[in-house]
């Protein structure tokens, strides 16, 4: 019997609806992987269609011209198996709810020129960004089990693996001596880690090898980082792959020790595997820290959204502030420093050192750089309201103003060059709505729209251990959104964790109080999130890096009367802060009365 | 054994989040029907928390206090049976993937200052904009039962009813001779006549009369209408509640056929009833008419959206066409003429007669107006830009900045006078991508987002005849879109047809074609909508009236190389047009090369 198969992986770059290209690419693997004369080459999850499709899949001319292409990568197939990623069409399947689904995503087995058979994901992940039960209807086969010259093989998809008694036990308890799982698995902090942890307890509880293959590329909001892995059926690590870049991996994987196999199989071929070879060897990428890995996620998504949809340069509001700092690095890293304009548009109250840190900036990245200042517009804004309004503008109307006509120059710039408008607002600023709607969050893309501001930071240092680019006068400034609003918000460094811990762990008030932060603080900015959520629904997509990110991870009601947090909330406003500001207005947004105001009082109308 | 029924049914306008206030109402409706000799009163779904609930149902303290507040309700219930809908904890219940839910949708039975038990939802819709399947578990009694004095009932909730051989089935089968169904069944043009037929087919099934209640108001982007049902066991219509108000009824529901008991029942109480009662008389509301529940639609959702986040004012810009027109008119309607200020921003190519036209609609409205020349603004913008471009600027930037200019000074009024900044747009727009992001869609709410234009017309046709509030001329104005893109795009009767088949129906370009469309006038439609989808990822909420809004109901990828219409989109093109403006810019919004350019060529890096 055979002891080891010798599998590659291709860590494949697809596009979500590019089914021509990704065939090409698929293709193009397994030419390599047939010149490495591997048994098996294992692409990821969907590789033919890209992922997540979201409504996509309901399109019925979609589903016909991705099964068109896979049948033609069949008759393209050679003497290899090759495991392809795809959707398929299976007889419709009933959820908990009363619509069929008739599509299952797929991992098609290809070999001598035909379609073996497809393994069909049995577990659909419907949770945080992920839905995948919407649209797909789960296997009926989690068993399958696929006879490749002289070794059984399972293959399960992604979420299948995670159960911990799913697919791969059943698999494995069926005969499989070798679990293949294609994957798309997109990046937050705490991925990495979770995903070797994975691959190794599957190896353990089943005494298999398993080769975990995951893609690569930014898609809207996710960026899927690679990092495949290759462990033994002794969890030890044969191989990683390098995060945020394509790879090609050939290994001589040992299998796990024999077995009867009781489970249902399919014969993709049965040559026995004669020819010596030349042991294949692959040597695993380095693990990168969790800082470095969120730079090349925030690089990598910020490319591929400006490239897939067809543009090559951007331009961006470089103010002398740090998150347009950080920004402006990420764009000249994504798509060269000569594609990214960087235009600094100075108020008449616009410190000198701030204007002078922005060309600094764009001197030491190499971008360009252009001067608009906003003066003549504001006053004409402010002269065509003086005719209508005679009231005295209330706090943080002033403030808005500013940013609404940064982002009509921005956009206006944009549009006439061609350049992709890049918004620079971080996640602090989202979370307790401190950012003007249509002002500083308004572009086709916020880079940074998943770091809380203490993480910029971070990246700033990281960055300028490659080459000094951000001014330390940059990094040394305060933060500023204590001072234009009306409230007295702590300092980052206590904010940041306290919002982390509410929205990632989903920790109450109580247990945040236990964890030693005042309880009225707490109040006032757990109250604050939960009143900025009309914010963030009409913000660019932007790299999800945390565990949750906004929107998809989290929806919140906009039109939500719980507010078990307001009580103590008024701690927060600054003393002489006017009393309560209208709701939706920029004036309220991080204010006093917040959105959610009363209910409907008394008897509704009608009864 | 009894042959009757008194029922009670609350059609309630419930908000989300105000649990207290809820209850308050539930209350109120509890007195009411015991004063009216109710055996049973129904609430509609989730009445106690509203519906829906997004992630806040994954928050701690809101379940905790949810279930607090029915406690206490079921203290203060009485000597009749009251069926409250709510949510409950119940052991973890693994959905199609690796994640435990342990909350359900349920529906409360009090009686005697007791919880008698509770009904937990079995299905679970997961499609268009329901995605209850991501935080909920299932129920896993089906078939329970209620004995309420001498008769049986059974309990379903929504989706439960819809599928033909599920709840109400194994119910009436195990020996429930009624149907009581709490529903939070939101608007669309098609639901009202479904849920009549849902009702008749569901009592024709199982021999048993069905009480079909359901909820009113506006939650962000879905309208609940009401029409709550009572259906005989002969398909007789018992009681049909009005559309878009509340509600209270009582009604005599003559018992299905007496049937052995066999499926689990539990007791609620089994006083007999003895005192006469007079007959329970109640008259149906009359049914209105499509156009008619748009209006009422569009009305209540946006009166919801406005009150509820605690406002009670708007502003929206007027301009003398169709859109702001009616806008304008459902604002008045919503919120009262003297709360509604209109300001008209023209530029110095406005015609004369639309500006006299936007007055003259104020005046027969009664809202307040104001006049905010956009030139000065403009102009000191082209200033600005002037020292940096020296490019022509491209067809369609003009435009942009015209409305970008609009909506800064609308926000500015917006956050001075503290009125919530309605947006004016229309479906048809959002489709094909003509409006400007930031632009005509900016503000906090968009009331005709998922009205198309040829529906806006109607809709201003239907308004004139209670009040001629919208003059003839803006009627006759031909739609302007033609005049401004680049495209030489058909009238909106034709267009409006073939965006609602692609969307809503989801047919092919084949079948469209074979439907009589010009083919190669499809194929450059069906590519504009599908290239738009990034501009409707940042707009405002809007009220939900046709089966498929855009958002929720049908979400694509931004990110989308799929362009199977491509081929002949250059025939919409007018002659001595520019070629090809580059993407994300709004030259290009609805223009020759369209978003999704080029997918990554040649092989990707790294590889």
């Amino acid at each position: 019997m055979a002891r080891v198969m010798r599998v590659a992986g291709i860590q494949l770059e697809n596009v979500v609806g590019d089914i021509a290209g990704n065939a090409r690419r698929i293709l193009d693997g397994m030419r390599w992987a047939e010149e490495h004369e591997a048994d098996v080459v294992v692409f990821p999850e969907l590789a033919l269609t890209g992922y997540p499709l979201a409504d996509l899949v309901l399109r019925e001319e979609f589903v016909e011209a991705t099964l068109a292409q896979l049948r033609r990568l069949a008759r393209d197939s050679g003497r290899m198996t090759a495991v392809v990623g795809t959707i398929d069409r299976v007889p419709p399947r009933r959820s908990w709810d009363t619509r069929d689904r008739d599509i299952a995503i797929g991992a098609a087995v290809l070999c001598d020129g035909e379609l073996r058979g497809i393994y069909h994901k049995t577990l659909l992940p419907n949770y945080e960004a992920f839905n995948e039960a919407r649209n797909f209807a789960p296997g009926s086969k989690p068993g399958a089990l696929w006879r490749i010259g002289e070794a059984v093989a399972g293959i399960s998809i992604c979420e299948d693996s995670w159960s911990g008694d799913g697919p791969p036990e059943a698999q494995a308890g069926g005969g499989a001596r070798i679990l293949l799982m294609p994957n798309a698995s997109p990046f937050h902090l705490e991925k990495p880690l979770g995903r070797r942890e994975l691959a190794a307890s599957v190896a353990r509880r089943n005494g298999t090898p398993v080769v975990y293959l995951n893609c690569v590329g930014g898609q809207d909001e996710l960026v899927f980082d690679g990092g495949s892995l290759v462990i033994g059926a002794d969890e030890r690590l044969l191989y990683r792959a390098p995060q945020f870049r394509t790879d090609r991996f050939c290994v001589d994987v040992p299998l796990g020790s024999d077995r009867a196999v009781t489970g249902p199989i399919t014969t993709v071929h049965t040559r026995p595997r004669v020819a010596p070879r030349t042991p294949a060897v692959a040597e695993s990428a380095l693990q990168l820290s969790a800082d470095e890995q969120v730079w090349e996620a925030l690089v990598l998504g910020t490319r591929d959204f400006v490239r897939k949809n067809g543009a090559s340069t951007a331009v961006l509001g470089v103010s002398g502030g740090i998150d347009s700092a950080v920004t402006a690095a990420v764009a000249a890293d994504a798509l060269g420093a000569d594609m990214v304009l960087g235009v600094t548009m100075p108020g008449p109250d616009s410190p000198a050192d701030e204007l002078e840190d922005a060309h600094e900036l764009a001197r030491a990245l190499g971008i360009g750089m252009s001067v608009i200042p906003i003066e003549g517009v504001t006053a004409s804004v402010e002269r065509s309201l003086g005719r209508l309004l005679e009231e005295e503008a209330m706090p943080g109307t002033r403030e808005a103003l500013d940013a609404r006509t940064r982002a009509t120059l921005l956009l206006a710039v944009a549009d006439r060059l061609g350049h992709v408008p890049l918004a620079t607002g971080n996640k602090s600023e989202l979370s307790i709505g401190s950012a003007a709607l249509f002002g500083d969050m308004a572009g086709a893309f916020a880079p940074l729209k998943d770091c809380p501001k203490t993480l910029v930071y971070r990246l700033a240092r990281l960055r300028n251990t490659r080459a000094l680019v951000i001014p330390e006068r940059v990094l040394d400034r305060p933060a500023s959104v204590q001072e234009h609003e009306m409230h007295t918000l702590p300092d980052f460094e206590v904010l940041d964790p306290i919002v982390q811990r509410y929205l990632e762990r989903g920790e109450t008030l109580e247990k945040l109080v236990a964890a030693g932060f005042d309880a009225a603080l707490v109040r006032g900015v757990l109250q604050l999130v939960d009143d900025a959520e009309y914010k963030r629904r009409q913000t660019p997509p932007g790299v999800k890096v945390t565990t949750r990110a906004f929107s998809q991870d989290l929806s919140m009601p906009i039109t939500n009367a719980w507010r078990p947090f307001q009580a103590d909330e008024a701690e927060l406003i600054a003393p002489g802060a006017e009393p309560g500001p209208p709701p939706w207005t920029e004036a309220s947004a991080a204010g006093a009365e917040g959105l959610a105001g009363p209910a409907l009082s008394g008897p509704p109308a009608g009864q």
